[in-house]
C-alpha cells in the first residue's frame, strides 16, 4: 500500500473510513473494506491507547494504511500512536499557524520537528525505519473553528503541513449552527470553499469527515480526503435497515450467505 | 423490561440482535434499538468474559433483555455468564436429551437443576434475586445437527427447556450443505418444519439465527424467537451501503444529522 | 434521575461516592448505594479510560449521576470523558481564574467554551444531545492550594463555574499540615470557611471530599456537594470491621443472608 | 509466609479473604490485612483469568498466600491457575469421589496426579520449583450439596485431598432451605458437624465460607480454613457504615488519616 | 505463506516460536523472524483469550503462520481460538486414540468432525472461507505421557491425526524423570524414537518443543515440527547475555544501532 | 531494597533494565534479574497506565525498585504513576531550567512541588507514605536535543533533580547523527563529557540508556545510572542466538532444564 502522502504528491484522492469502536475485530473489517485509510479516533471515539496498539496492526495486515486521530494537541500522544503504527496523525481544534507548527513538531525528527526517537512498535514493521518512513507521515491539522477559518491562510502555509481535515460539526458549532452538515446554509459552505481554495493555493490536501451521501457533492467541491462514513455510524445504518427488512411484510426468501 | 420467559409465556413474538463484537460501546447500540433481546455470542463472536462483564449492564440500561450464547455446554460457564447478567443461555450443539438436561441443570438452581448460587454481579441488580430471578432465565439449547433432528422430540420435551435455537449453518453443514440459509432445498427447509411443529407440539418457543430479509419468512413459519441480524453483519451492510453511496454519482446534497 | 446542576439549581444539597477502584462491578455497586452522584477518579484513582468506559453507563444503570475528576486540566481528556459519560468533571488544582476559564471552556460547546462535538458514548443515552444536555454538565474546579484559596473569589465569579470542591489534603499540605482533615487547626477550618462563603456570594455550590463521620459537620459549614466516603475507603472500613468481629469471642450466630 | 499446607501440618487454624472484584489494587489490599490467605474467586466472582494474572503476584507481594477457587472441576482451567500463581486450589461441586480424584489429578504432577508441566508465571518466583513448590499446593474440593454430603467420608479419604470447603449458601439450597448460613436450622448445622468429623477422622482440614460474625462460631465447631469476608461484602458493609455516618445527627468532628 | 499442513504435504521440515507472553507487541516480533509458525501458548503461557485475540493477527501480518495451544482438549476452546485466526491446533496431553479423535472433531467441520460454524475472525482474512480453508487446518496431538506412548500407534492412525507434538517436560515426568530435556537417559531417548518411528510409518509429522541447541538433534532424528524457542525463554536469554556484556571489563565500544 | 535516591546518597552505581513490553509477567522477569531498577516506558514502550498498574507490584515484588519514563512532561500523568508505584520518574525531552523545575514540581509534594496527594496504589505498600516515602522518589530529566545541551549547567543545578537521563538516539538525531551510539562520532562523545561533568559539578548522578556491551565504557565514562538492555531487545537477542543455534550443524546434545 502505497502512503497518504506519497498518494497526495502523485495527484490521487484519497477516501477513508473512521474506527470509533475500540475493537480490532471491527478494525480488521474497516481494513478489509478497499478505501485508502482508516483512521482510529482517539479523540472522540471511545478508543484508548492500549486498544488502540491492537488496532494498527489489524487495519495494516488488510492493506489499508492506518491513521490517527489524536485526542488533543499534544507531543506525548502524538509520539505514542506513531510509534504504535499510525502513519499520519489528525490533530483536532488547530486554530493558529503556532498550533499548525506544534502539531508538525510533535510528528516530524530533527531538523523537521521535535519527535523523540524509540517507534517500539513500527520499527519490526519496516526496513530501516528512520531512513524510510519519516517522510511517510502525513501531518493534518483540523480547521473546524470560526478563528481557524480566519487563520486558514497561515495554517495551510505552515511547512509540513499536508493536508487540513474539517470537523463539519465543530464548525457548525462555531459559526452558531447545529453540529450537522448544514451545506443549506450559504455560511457553512463559503467557509468550506474558504478552506479549499487555501488549500489549493499552498499545494495542501483539503480533507473533511463526510458520510456515504456527501461524498459526491465533497469531492466535487474538491476535498481530497474524504471520510465516507464510521464504523458506529455504519453499524447503525446497518441495524436500522436490517430491522426494517425484518419488520416489512416482503421479506426475500432466503439463500443468504452467512460470511 | 420483561424478561423472555414472560414475554413468551404471554404468548408474545420475540426478535433479538446479535453481539459479537466484544464492546460494551456497541453492545450498548444494539441494547437501545429497540428489540426484545440482545445476545451476547461467546461461542463464534471474539468475545470472552472480561468484556462480557461490561457489555451485560450496557444492554440492560437500555432496557433490552441481555442473553448469552455460551461456548460449548459446560456449567462452568454457564454458571459465570448467569452471575454477571445473562437473562438467558443459548446452548450450542446440543443433541441429545441427555444434553438438553445438562443444559438446563447449569441453568437452574436445586430442586430443578445444579447451578451454583453467587450471583455477584445481577444480585445488586434485582431486589431478592433468589426468590424473583431464577424463574425468569431462559434455557435455550441449540439444535443444529442431523443427529439433533433426529432427537428433536426428546429434547423439546426435556423439562426446563424454554426454546430452541436453530443454527442454520450448522445444521446445513451437518446436511451436506454449504452454511447458509438453504431455503431452496427441500431437506432444510423440513428440517425447520419438523423442529417448528416439535416445539409448538411441546410448548416450546421454535427460534433461529436469522437475516432482516428472512424474518418475515421466519415469522411466517412459526418461529417464535428471531434474531434479526448481528452487529458485524449490520457493520458489513452498512459500510457496504455507505461506500456504495460514495461512490454513486448522485449524492445527496447535505443536512445529514451526525448523532 | 436529575442532574446535579438541576439539583443545585433547585437548591438541594447532593451527597456522593468515590470510585478509585478501576472496575465496573464496584462501580456498579456504588451506583445502587442511593446517593446523588458517584465520581470516577482518574487522577488519584488507579483508572483509566479503557475502564472508565465501562463504568460510567454501569453506575448510570444504577439510577445515579455518574461524574469524573480528571487527572489534570488538560481539554483533550476532559473531552473523552465527557463523551464517555461524566456528566459532570472536577478539575484538580485550578488556583487561578484563568485556569478555571479553561475548565469551563473545556466542558462546554462554543460559544460558552471550546468543547469539541462528537458525544459518541453519550448520545444514544440521550434524546437530541446537543439541544438538551450541555445544560446540565456540571464543571467543578478544585481549590486546594494556598494560591488558590488567594484567588477564591476570582475563581467562584468565573463564568461557568458550577461547584467548588476542595481536597482537603492538598489544601492542608499546602498550608504546611499532614494530608488530614485538620478540623482542630483554626487555620484549616478558615480556608473552608472562606471558600464557603465566596460559593455562597456567587452563587456557585461549595463542595468537599469528606468522610462519613466528618460529613454532619461539613452540612453544617455549608457544604451542598459532598463525598461522603470512598469504594477503597470503605473496603478498608468494611474488612477492619469484618476482621475484628471474626477475632472477637462473641460472634453471632448465625443466619446472615448472602446477597 | 508458610503455604497453606505447612500450616495445617503443623495444626494451625488459617483464616482468609475472598477477592471476587476483578482488581489488582484490592487484591493487593486483601494481601496485605494479615490473613493467611486470599482466594481469588474464579466462580462466581466477576473475574477472568487475565485480570486474575495480575492480582496473583499482588497478594503474594503483600506477604499473604494466594489461592483460587475455579469456575469447575476441569483440568485445563485449574493448571492455568496454577501456572500463573494459585498456592492452593478450591473446586465447587465435588460430589464423589471420583470427582475428587480428578480435582487432586490436575493439581499434583506424576505419579501422584496428571498436572501438565510450565509452571510460567510462578517460576520465577521460587527457586527448583518442581523440586519444592508442589508439595505445597492445597487441593480443597468444595462439600455443598446433599450427594456430596452423603459422599463426605469417600471424599474425605480420597488421597491427596487437604482440605474441604464447604458453600452454605449451595448446601442450604440443596437441603431447600434459603441461600444464607442456616444456623437456625438443625439439618444445616448437623450438615457442618457431619462435614467437620469426617475431616477430623480422616486428618483432612474443615474449611468454610463465612462472615466476620460467624466466624468464632465456625471456630468453635472445630473448622480450620475459615474465610472471614469477601471484598464485594466487606465494601457493601463500609458503604453502609460510613453512609449511616453522614446521615447521622452527630458526625465526629476530624482529623480523619485520608491514607 | 503456505499453511503447515501444506508445508508437511510437500515433505517440508517446519521450524516454529512459542508465544507464551500475552502481548501483540512481541507476537508481532515472533511473527517477524522469519520461522514457519508461531504457537500462541493459552496452555501454560500467561495468554487468555482477550489477548490472543490480537495477536492472531499480529503474527499472521508478519508473514508466518499462526497456532495455537489450547488449554485442554476441549471442543468449545478449540473453536474459540479457530474462529481467531490459529491455522492449526495443539491439544494436550492426548492419550488415547478417543481423545485424538475428540481432537479431530474439535477441528474440522461435518463430515470429518463436528466443529461448529462462524468464522468471525478469521472469514475477512480469506476469499471464500468454508471453500478453501478448513483442509489447512492442522490437527497435532500432543503424546507426553506413558500412558500416550502406549497408545502411539492408534492415536497416529486416527484418521485426521496431521502431526504428533511431544511435550519432553510432561513425558519426562511420567517416565520418572525431571522435567527436562533428559537426551542423557536411554529411555527418553527411546521414547522419542518410538514416537518419530510410529508418525513416519503412518505419513504423520512428528513434532517436538525444543530449544536452540538442541535442534540440530531433534532434526536428525527426524522431527519435522520443531519449535526453536519460546518468547520467555528467549527473553531470558538475551537478558542473561546483556548483563554478562555490562559486567565484563571488555565491554565493545559502540555504534550499536537502536532499531 | 534501596531507593535509588538512598543509593546514590551511597555514593553506588546503578545499573537497570528498561520494560517496553506491556506486560507483567515479563516486567517480573526483568524485576528478579538482580539490577537496581526496572523502567517502564510509557513513551516510546507500548505501554500505557492500565497495564502499566499491573506492572509496578510484578517488578516490585522481586526486590527491584520500579521507575517510569512518563511520556511527556506533565504533571497528570507524572502523578498516575507515581501513585500507583513508580519510586522515580525519567522525563523525556528536558531543555530548559523551566522545564526541568516543571518535572520536579510534578514530583514533589509543597513546599519542594506541586504534586497533588492521593497514592492510592502505593500507601498500602507503605508505612506513613506522606512522612517516609516522598523523599525516596527520583526525579530524572533527560538530556536529549542540543537545546538542553546548552543549557545542561542550568537543568543539573535546578533544585530537586536528582539525575539526568542521556536518551543517544535523540541526542545523536539532535546533532544530525543517524540515531544510535555514536560514539565514533567526536562531537556526540563530547556531549556525553559535558553532561556527565556538569553533572559531577552539581552532585547529579549523570544516567544513561545503555547496551550490554557498551556499559563498560559508560561506566569508565562516569555514568552512574545505566540502563543495560530493555526487554524488546534482549527478546530479540535472545531470538537470534536461539535460532542461530537451531540454524547450525553442531547443536549441544541436550539436557536443558526448562525452567
Amino acid at each position: 500500500m502505497d502512503s497518504l502522502r506519497d498518494q497526495w504528491r502523485a495527484g490521487n484522492t484519497t477516501l477513508g473510513l473512521w474506527a470509533s469502536l475500540a475493537n480490532p475485530t471491527s478494525a480488521e473489517m474497516l481494513g478489509r473494506a478497499g478505501l485508502d485509510y482508516v483512521c482510529i479516533d482517539n479523540q472522540h471515539g471511545l478508543v484508548d491507547y492500549t486498544t488502540a496498539i491492537g488496532m494498527y496492526p489489524a487495519i495494516a495486515y488488510g492493506g489499508t494504511t492506518p491513521i490517527a486521530r489524536v485526542p488533543w494537541n499534544e507531543p506525548g500522544i502524538i509520539g505514542k500512536h506513531l510509534d504504535a503504527g499510525a502513519q499520519g496523525i489528525i490533530v483536532p481544534m488547530v486554530n493558529t499557524a503556532e498550533e499548525a507548527q506544534a502539531a508538525v513538531a510533535a510528528c516530524r525528527y530533527p531538523p523537521h520537528g521535535a519527535r523523540s526517537f524509540g517507534p517500539a512498535g513500527v520499527a519490526p514493521r519496516y526496513r530501516d525505519y528512520f531512513d524510510n518512513t519519516p517522510d511517510q507521515i502525513a501531518v493534518v491539522p483540523m480547521v473546524e473553528t470560526v478563528e481557524a477559518l480566519g487563520n486558514v491562510e497561515a495554517i495551510v502555509s505552515t511547512p509540513g503541513v499536508d493536508a487540513i481535515y474539517v470537523g463539519p460539526a465543530d464548525l457548525s458549532i462555531s459559526l452558531g449552527l447545529p453540529p450537522r452538515n448544514n451545506d443549506d446554509v450559504p455560511e457553512f459552505v463559503e467557509a468550506l470553499e474558504t478552506i479549499v481554495a487555501a488549500c489549493q493555493n499552498h499545494g495542501v490536501v483539503p480533507g473533511i469527515h463526510s458520510s456515504g451521501s456527501l461524498t459526491p457533492r465533497r469531492l466535487e467541491m474538491g476535498f481530497r480526503m474524504i471520510t465516507v462514513t464510521a464504523d458506529a455510524v455504519a453499524l447503525g445504518v446497518g441495524l436500522k435497515a436490517e430491522i426494517a427488512k425484518a419488520r416489512s411484510e416482503d421479506g426475500a426468501t432466503g439463500s443468504d450467505k452467512m460470511y
